[in-house]
């Protein structure tokens, strides 16, 4: 694995999560694997769980980490190659990433999308020119189209709680008032993939993911039909990819309810947090005891674990 | 010790307070013991001195910091219970405690009052729900209503300093151009009386603390008559707590003078910083021999760490 | 060495390279010097190279380190003696730089000039006032006049690549849409002195830097003459020290081009970064082979080592 920002990085991913696992269980047992190393850690947007179990896991691993937050303490970079920079950028990325890279032996990146031009945040430019230009590996803290970090602590999650070998895996669409990224369904869909479960995905019309994301699962726009008998059900709002960065619907009745939840085979209720709670999910539901959101979260941090590790060679 | 927020938390004050001179004796001697484990810092409002004390307790007892700075960094937080978050605020702080309590196993928590509504500020809603939500022990660094680990600093360096067994102790009001919590004084009353000493209040009408933290001191507003005889005073403004927030007087008659020093018993002058100079002090006084606001700073040290060690079960 | 803010402070140079040296060759081998000692990061101004080579030296060392972004995180500084401060300072840093020298076995401070009253920027008073209160080192980070752990790692950066005793070092200005400090200029001019190799400075009229920084080298308005077989060409721009902090010339002819290169003996192009590509320098100088900013700016981390470690006392 030579970054991690994408399920196709992975080359083995049972060993990955069974990886995930070992350091859950024994978070200390690879103390001094980071020696003398540094993890820089750059948030050009804010991060609560991503931050604090990353900096966690680099701590479990003997992993000095050194955070930025780029925009609040940093410059603006440029991204044009060839530009004459007379105005406001200060400093172009092929040099900033290139630096960092001699003070870090790893680096990760936070870059939200702009929802604006759908074909620059799908190119990936940020995360891209630091992939090219860092000279070290490169760690995805969410980027303008996946959360790969997420997206592997939620596998984790549902390997300790399934209860058959194949569950019935639900990815539902909820409302919110704000335009949000596609980047943590995307990434569900595509580990899910890669795990090989199925994955059936439900929203209201206008709301597909890119093509190369939902492709192979099952599309529906029948949310009740989609939780029918779910094992798992992993709630997220995104705005709509067709209609690039807008908010199609808000309608309520899309929000996770205990009557909807009756639809499933007693299914785990799963969202990413931060939640909107009484707008993506009622209460009655992320407060019973099949909500297992705060798994996800504690998750998060031998997710990063195992990413860390085998990005040291382990 | 469940957690560190108010004076009834700790069970034998007497040991505490001699676990922090150990701690100032030999700062690494417990080097090991938070080995593994983390410390969240979570400021809803700016730090200096608590910030870099605390770190410097936690480094010195081998456990790893994070640092967040809510509001900066971070997202607004939801404290009403059922709330429809359908607006400004992007997480329930049932979330987001719980989430930090399954990375930290400790959570400091700074949060100011607001100094408009005395009951939401005296119910310490921010505090309060972390302790409910986060499942780990909390710290405060500073809350609506009190400052403990101030208070603490401040009780060591008293020690430090007594000449007598009973020393003659004295809190005055001095004035300042801004609006200031009652933390520091709700809570040096509180720890003073804790400690069993006896404790002279002194201030201009109108600016009584709250009942729970005056109860059992002696409360004068002629400020000489206090000061007479004192073997240490302590300087801090506050806003009213009757008139609620409001600044009642500027009366640059209370502010500390050498002549007014020359009234006490050679007592040693005594403030948390920050400190406006020349307004609640003058610099003849905060720069004389008898001025202890430096070594009041330094104990914060040692006050976090001789609480960190205790909520860590040793 | 008591403090490290300028080339006078240094009684050793050639020892202090050779020391910076080592650590580049061995970067561990003092991991343990810095047990239980803190170094505090000021930061008056944002920074990156220097944050992320500082914490990374520290790190190297075993020294903890806690930094703070003062203006976004912290108070407002009062500077005058005396003052009476009932405005908008809330802090002497008298007492400021005093309470951080009780938490911190070394602080750092970085803090720009203002670029309007050059007296008050040359009389560096945020600097001195952290020498003459906190009681323990201070390392510069750069402020209003020098950077001088840039030069030292520039200084190191030359000792790798000269391929005779006594190169041609040069120090061009080039243009910058934005008025910028002298300190680059200032501190290489310094420590090239320092180090006994001569030192020719071009730049257009009205560019002179201060006489201290200039006494002794050669100067020429003549860009093309200075550059005639060059072994260094270190390019930077500042504004005018003479009409103070003022842009008296865009000029693009100044610019750092292949075709400017050629006057040289194969110089290598330093630059302390960041850069402004094509008004600086043109991209086919910068990504060229005889460039090594990357060099001088992984330097900064050795440059902060072998300084922290003289500190310390190695």
């Amino acid at each position: 694995m030579h970054h991690f920002t994408a399920a196709s990085d992975v080359t083995d991913l049972p060993a990955l999560l069974a990886k995930a696992a070992r350091c859950k269980a024994d978070p200390l047992q690879w103390s001094t694997l980071g020696r003398g190393k540094t993890l820089g850690l750059i948030f050009f947007n804010p991060s609560l769980r991503t931050r604090l179990s990353t900096q966690k896991a680099a701590h479990n691993l003997g992993l000095q980490c050194i955070v930025m937050n780029i925009g609040t303490e940093g410059w603006q970079l440029e991204f044009e190659d060839g530009a004459v920079m007379n105005a406001g950028t200060a400093e172009h990325v092929k040099d900033a990433a290139a630096v960092m890279g001699r003070y870090c032996d790893i680096i990760g990146v936070r870059s939200f999308p702009g929802l604006k031009d759908r074909e620059e945040d799908y190119q990936e430019r940020v995360l891209e020119a630091f992939k090219k230009y860092a000279g070290v590996p490169i760690l995805s803290l969410e980027s303008a189209t996946r959360h790969p970090l997420q997206s592997l602590a939620d596998l984790l999650t549902i390997e300790e709680y399934k209860q058959v070998e194949r569950p019935k895996i639900v990815l539902s669409w909820a409302p919110h008032p704000r335009a949000l990224p596609q980047a943590v369904a995307n990434s569900f869909a595509e580990w899910i993939r890669a795990s090989e479960y199925d994955l059936v995905i439900t929203h209201p019309e206008g709301y597909d993911l890119a093509a190369p994301f939902f492709a192979g699962h099952t599309v529906t726009y029948d949310q009740n039909e989609a939780l029918k008998d779910a094992d798992f059900v992993y709630v997220k709002n995104w705005s709509s990819y067709r209609q690039y960065g807008q908010i199609l619907s808000q309608d309520p009745s899309w929000m996770i309810t205990e009557e909807k939840m009756a639809l499933t085979n007693q299914g785990k209720f799963m969202h990413c947090l931060p939640v909107r709670r009484n707008v993506i999910v009622a209460d009655g539901v992320i407060d019973s005891a099949d909500s297992i959101v705060l798994d996800q979260a504690e998750n998060r941090t031998y997710a990063a674990q195992a990413v860390l590790a085998t990005l040291l060679g382990k």
